[in-house]
């Protein structure tokens, strides 16, 4: 059973490691909105992406056995566990597809991480990571379905309750980019119990909008096998078994936005916030800035992460 | 006279409007370097850089006349100023170079400034403001010689204080993008009183050096009149007559980058910390990772804006 108190309690173990990230606006991005618009930075957070938060709180767990770790992850999770597994003198080997950001490849193995690549058409992720895990002996921290992981990327819901409640705003929707759920069921977590005039939806890449569609039909529900994304970072196969039930009880209905909207929205956050935003970071915003809740009234949006190849970001700010 | 009371007061007044900026780090940016590299990155203040501490201060200085405002900057200071007058309710022009930066010029329209231009290779600058600040009974707000204004950019090293105090820094060189050395100067005097173990050190262009070689001679110099530089935000002819004399007794010598260094700074920050970085504003990060200053020791960095024309920072980030 996650809650606030594994909240709290995650934050007490992290909160000396982890960036509290500055909550950003700017009048033209509102005007290019036609709302007030608040943006948590988590690109900002170490690694790049909020994924460190969730590592680091599994990583300083009671719960968590000695020895060598495994993740699998397109690369955001896969940094945050790769310093973290580093700061813990811990070794970590990460499962990545073989076509992932350069970036991310990169960022994994300089940050001491051993990475094992795979081809995500042809071969079965969760049997590798089986196989790899009982070979080496490794411990399998999974990107969501993780109770120390949700409640990690839940301090970010903590952070966000206060940071709202100084700018006075106690009545908002919180949109949040969605792969497995991790986040948004930590945050849902979190403001559910220190501010709740705030409520979290989930923002998918068009093709990967199972967690949309299961939140709407109230059952697990996964995605066409066939579906391509600019956003690398989100592109789950179907809700968790853990992050789903909490967003069916907190969450608002989900939003969807295509490729499109999100070249729009990291070029936005490039003009008005100085902040550099990858694709699947950059959904909530693209939500926001196309309007597509219909609504007038001040919305809260985070931008997860940052980790994004030249050429992707070159053509985002292109003309 | 400014001194630690006249930055104190600017900060009773400015503290509820200005972001205190985060400090920023990556252990692969400090491999890059060499070395700890701290970076406060002003460029996520509002209006993408640093000026709007020091307009805000002298929008709200009481020793500001009544009336409409006049700024000549080639942008940054521009769009501090536009915001801080609409803010308090005043007209604001501002004299920008017609080949400024086009974010810069189109930025600080939308803040509701009227912009006038003019060819700074024909026309003097100088000249036109004063014509223009009588023809329409303007009060010139100077981007650097203007005592409130260094008060305002001193806020930024009341915040470095603290935020190094946190880190365990006592002891380090603070590097700083220098102009006119309203920031530097500031700063500097922040420092001294309340860190004294940190040294400002300014950097510039190549072609810009003027405060370097006047810090090195004791005497103000000014530059070439053709010297070309990326790093248009720091393209000043001579050192303040308020600042040098705060810099000769405060500051290191100063430091002086080319504009391929600038681009690997904009790169490594793209890359590493995930912050947009103007040419300008980039000048001091640039200064720590070419290793100029010959140590080894942890280094501060200020990266002062962020309002680049996205053609510059696509070539910044290509390969």
């Amino acid at each position: 059973m996650i809650d606030i108190s594994s909240i709290e309690a995650a934050e007490a173990r992290i909160r000396a490691h982890v960036r509290r990230t500055p909550l950003l606006s700017s009048p033209l991005l509102d005007r290019l909105a036609g709302r007030r618009v608040l943006v948590k930075a988590e690109c900002l957070q170490h690694t790049g992406s909020f994924k460190y938060r969730g590592a680091k709180s599994a990583l300083t767990s009671p719960d968590l056995p000695a020895g060598g770790i495994l993740a699998m992850s397109s690369g955001n999770h896969a940094q945050g566990v790769a310093r973290a597994a580093a700061e813990a003198g811990r070794s970590a080997v990460i499962l990545m597809p073989s076509d992932a950001p350069k970036a991310k490849i990169a960022g994994t193995r300089a940050l001491g991480a051993e990475v094992v690549t795979y081809d995500r058409r042809r071969q079965d992720r969760d049997t590798l990571g089986r196989a790899l895990a009982e070979e080496r002996g490794l411990h399998l921290i999974h990107p969501f379905d993780n109770p120390d992981v949700i409640a990690g990327q839940g301090t970010a819901g903590l952070e966000l309750a206060d940071q709202l409640a100084d700018e006075g705003v106690a009545e908002a929707d919180v949109l949040i980019p969605c792969g497995g759920g991790g986040l948004s069921s930590g945050v849902a977590l979190a403001l559910a119990a220190r501010a709740p005039g705030l409520r979290v939806r989930t923002v998918e890449p068009a093709g990967f909008d199972d967690m949309a569609r299961s939140l709407a039909s109230g059952e697990g529900q996964g995605n066409p096998p066939d579906a391509a994304s600019l956003c690398d970072a989100i592109q789950t196969p179907a809700p968790g078994q853990l992050t789903f039930p909490i967003l069916s009880r907190l969450a608002g209905p989900g939003l969807v936005v295509g490729d499109e909207d999100v070249l729009v929205a990291i070029r936005a956050a490039f003009d008005y916030l100085k902040i550099v935003v990858e694709p699947g970071g950059a959904v909530a915003l693209a939500a926001a800035l196309n309007g597509m809740d219909g609504k007038k009234d001040p919305v809260v949006v985070l931008t997860t992460g940052g980790n994004v190849d030249p050429e992707v970001f070159r053509g985002a700010i292109g003309d």
